[in-house]
């Protein structure tokens, strides 16, 4: 935390581990990264499976009616009753995964190769680490191990600070 | 961004598209915009459809067993099996317009015409309309269009910023 | 909010109710407490219900398909056609519990407790009072009672902003 460069700070809590939303932390980081910020990340519960060497990311439409996709020009929601089959929401995933892939978006594999090409700081959450009995030899390699401790410090230091 | 009165200002994210949590962001707006902060809301994600001219939102309790409803003196919630029979979404839902009527609190609509009428700054998110395919003309007037740098270039320059 | 000593300043909106989403709030308060920051937790929706005398947080799989518990040395995730069983969100909701007690992890309660010793300030939205009907006799000693007015007056003065 050096900031020679007078650079404003950009640090985020990462909460959760789905494909939707393992888009917007990675997105805002390698965005604020390109744009001359120093940017942190601390993976916390579901979040910290982001930094997993194989990523294995899906959505779930249930309990979120607003999840819509585009299809034959319309938005088509799914019951929940249809969500709770096996397989619908393997479906659902696959819908998105293809929607993502046509509309030439970067995948979270990428976004997160960018974001630490970009020298995005990325800490792991040591409690959830020991909690969900996640080992550092299955995460990437970058990620240093910290608590919560580590993320207040670098806070206080950040101009932006976003719980996702 | 001129902010020539030195006033305070709170940014948003807003990502959630539910009727629970369509709240949360509009209520602050409006409130912090009466108290003289300029506020921005970049709407993106499920967050994106309450741009929407014509607003369809709903609840589910599904996987938020903290959603209690009080009936009779109580605090009741749904049993998962229950929420997944077709039509007990949308009992929740009516539910929870019926509390929200009967409280006397304004609807979703209305806060987002007081916070318009506030000149609280509203950006659709350019990427989550390409994604989910949702086009202006389906928006109501006001917002206009950026990606993630709009984003950032605000955030910095706030005192508050929030991802909800 | 004198703020003699020139502390820093935390300031949390606690939106979530459920068992693990109980946790990062309470554990950033503690832990910023510590570290000597002023902290203020404004508890709204169903993040209310964490501020009750009798706590009941329960978790749910359903619609967060990256919740996996460690089971035999793998991650195990609930298809959702399992978690909509009656007793399958109890018997999720036990696996944590017991995760949690085994690790040596602090309850939400003592936590809270812990966040009170500390002098942390917590307000109670008085609007989810009105609309969930319920009473300050049901919570603890200790929050006040406030709007979104008061939540926003905190805000401005905070260095550190999370929407939890």
């Amino acid at each position: 935390m050096s900031n020679e460069n007078n650079a404003k700070r950009l640090s985020m809590i990462v909460t959760k581990g789905t494909l939707d939303w393992a888009y917007p932390p990675f997105i805002l980081a390698t965005t604020a990264a390109a744009m001359g910020l120093e940017v942190t990340m601390f993976f916390t519960f579901y979040g910290l499976t982001l930094l997993k060497k194989k990523l294995d990311l899906s959505v779930s439409a249930l309990g979120n009616p607003a999840m819509k996709m585009p299809m034959m020009g319309m938005h088509i929601g799914m019951p929940n009753l249809m969500s709770v089959i096996p397989g619908v929401g393997a479906a659902a995933t696959t819908m998105m995964e293809n929607l993502i892939k046509k509309k030439g978006i970067a995948s979270i594999e990428e976004l997160r190769e960018a974001a630490i090409e970009s020298e995005v700081k990325m800490i792991a959450c040591q409690m959830t680490m020991d909690l969900f009995e996640y080992k550092i030899e299955d995460m990437i390699e970058g990620p240093v191990v910290g608590g919560a401790a580590t993320y207040i410090e670098t806070a206080t230091q950040s101009e932006i600070n976003l719980f996702i």
